[in-house]
């Protein structure tokens, strides 16, 4: 399925939160075909407005007015997949949103190897028109928090604006309950900013469009056709094993250009071969995420039985290794806080603060004007015992996350 | 690579003949984040003049305004492939351009069964903007014919307005010479009306994404499970051979109903299973293209070794045969013509009518007007022999299809 991106701006006005949240983002089309239009068009920021189906799903372009633009992360359009369902009950509506954020949140842990803490958005912070809204928070290498995908519980608001109704078994007709859910091109922002370092990229292997990349290296030109050949062999041996292989075999650049270029790309591995590893049949392994002599290994063999394993087996290493770099990384930048000042401190150092809140929409609007921190979420994980909220000193039920934040 | 779908008017007006062409039909954002922008911004129609690289190609939504839509040919928003390319002289640009339009013929051929006729558009068809533009032109069931996808020779117009050069091998600036080319979500529209009936669709096997619908039938509650055991057996059967098959078991509705409805969606082969078949091991086959008993054949072994082939012979048949029959439609009512009254009986009988043309552009509207026909291409495969204009009498070297069209 596909909806039109240009959606009347009446329908935008039909759900009075959605409107008011989105008005500020809005592109307008006010000429079509050399006339002004009787009425505008709202180039979709996206599709809850727009669409008619029970449940929909779309990859799309998406446009919401930025003034500040940061590439990937914060773009007057982007790309991205949208879901939208509809459900007969509260309870349903809900344990779809429930899982398409525990869906994201394992295509982050899984996939691109980013520990996201998955929670429930605060009432502030909930998307325009949403009853509630989960959220996946990922914490860059500047210790800025990243909202990397998002998935809203829209309960009935939409299905009463449009009138969207279904008859129940008894024969009634019934508002729908509505989720919809989405993650964005901002999630490829997130991945460079989690694994990437001072030398480039840094992919992981699940996510990597070349896994390994082979760089010939011969100084004779007499050497250079049995180094081309065995490269060849390996990249035909890697590749039927179904590894994403690329072999640099351009004569217009160094090997030394050659790395640092596949450095910058990402490249999890990087396979050397010259002519005395021709000689003795084996190859050097390099690894993208050790730099220098810690991450390579001399004379593995060019034996597929060895070669493909082995190589297998160091993606699989260096997809696990970013994950946990960066649960580690993660895991030292939060701060259990217990007041105020203890947030304030936290994020002054550029943490992130954890602490039991119960604090009112001011409480929580006064803590982003004085540190520039935000509730990024209330954690579904959450500590045992009882807890005092930090600011109001009231009994507590949970803990947020309090962050600077993309 | 994916470039910005907003343009600023400037840009758009940068060729004068490409704004010229296209602004009848642009929407116009001049509303941004609540404030009057400075500069209008064009809802990309097409990308020439929105990206800044030699060559990139891209999957994207494109916005024409359309006062008369009609879904999939004609609509206000559309999705196309565009690829656009940059070379160092205008005969690789002509290659280019003549080899894109051979690519989206082959696809027409051999995926879609629609035999399209390549050829070169005149000058008033020419695309905004390009030197020459190539098309394919497809004739739909209701013998109007269908521009089914184009590549154009942008010459150096367009990076002469822009000033994209290049350093050639003495270290002089040139100019590049340009290509375009896009086909669209339009070509789904040919597809329907190419094969359709009143059945509804009639799907190229190559093209669909359900090839075979097997619909089990049983009366009896007691011949329920024997032969959904079947007709389970044949759909991993066939899936196992990777053919895309959907069983369709629901005990919602009839056998009559899934006939009708899997012919509406233009499954190309239907396989019915029944308590009788399941004793004797066999199935019945019916072709979506041959209504009725003729279509249908009895006792079909199930045994993979027999059904398998079968199966996959008679998709290839089906092929051929929606290609044969749409050939043998199109031949049948293209009427050559050696004079423009020839010509307007040939259109007003519905046909489309091909004959010798050097008439000028005034010539070419005056036909237009008085018949609704356009020249549609001058076909790449030209008949030998003398040729004399069937309008101006005067010796000419090529025949051009008229038609009307949508």
């Amino acid at each position: 399925m596909y909806f039109p991106q240009f959606i009347p701006y009446s329908f935008i006005e039909k759900e009075a939160s959605h409107v008011e949240g989105f008005s500020p983002e809005l592109a307008l089309v006010t000429v079509g075909g050399g006339k002004e239009l009787e009425e505008k068009l709202v180039v979709r920021p996206t599709s809850e407005t727009a669409h008619f189906l029970p449940d929909f799903y779309q990859w799309a372009n998406v446009t919401r007015w930025e003034m500040r633009t940061k590439p990937f992360i914060r773009t007057l359009e982007f790309l991205w997949q949208e879901g939208h369902t509809a459900h007969a009950t509260l309870e349903e509506a809900e344990k779809e949103a429930m899982q398409m954020i525990d869906v994201y949140t394992k295509f982050a842990y899984e996939e691109a190897a980013i520990p996201v803490i998955p929670g429930r958005k605060s009432r502030v912070e909930t998307f325009a028109g949403a009853d509630k809204t989960y959220t996946i928070e990922a914490m860059m290498g500047d210790r800025k928090a990243l909202q990397a995908g998002t998935s809203h519980n829209l309960g009935q608001n939409f299905s009463r604006a449009f009138s969207t109704q279904f008859a129940d078994e008894n024969g009634q007709r019934q508002h729908v309950w509505q989720t919809s859910w989405a993650i964005s091109t901002r999630f490829v922002g997130g991945i460079i900013m989690t694994h990437g370092d001072d030398a480039g990229l840094m992919l992981p292997p699940r996510l990597a469009s070349v896994q390994v990349v082979i760089v010939p290296i011969w100084k004779k030109a007499n050497e250079k056709n049995e180094v081309l050949d065995a490269a060849l062999s390996i990249k035909d041996i890697l590749h039927t094993a179904g590894i994403k292989v690329k072999l640099d075999d351009s004569d217009q650049r160094t090997p030394g250009w050659k790395f640092n270029f596949w450095e910058m790309k990402g490249v999890p591995l990087r396979i050397e071969i010259g002519p005395r590893d021709v000689s003795s049949r084996s190859v050097v392994v390099s690894r993208r995420d050790i730099p220098g002599k810690p991450g390579k290994v001399f004379g593995i063999s060019m034996e597929p039985s060895v070669l493909v394993p082995y190589v297998k087996e160091k993606l699989d290493e260096i997809q696990l290794s970013l994950l946990n770099k960066a649960i580690a990384f993660r895991d030292s930048n939060i701060v259990d806080v217990t007041s105020y000042d203890e947030l304030k401190e936290a994020i002054s150092q550029g943490k992130w603060a954890r602490g039991p809140w119960v604090g009112s929409d001011e409480d929580e609007l006064k803590i982003k004007e004085e540190t520039g921190a935000t509730i990024r979420c209330f954690p579904f994980e959450q500590p045992q015992g009882p807890k005092t909220c930090l600011m109001t000193g009231s009994p507590a039920e949970e803990v947020a996350i309090f962050a600077k934040s993309y």
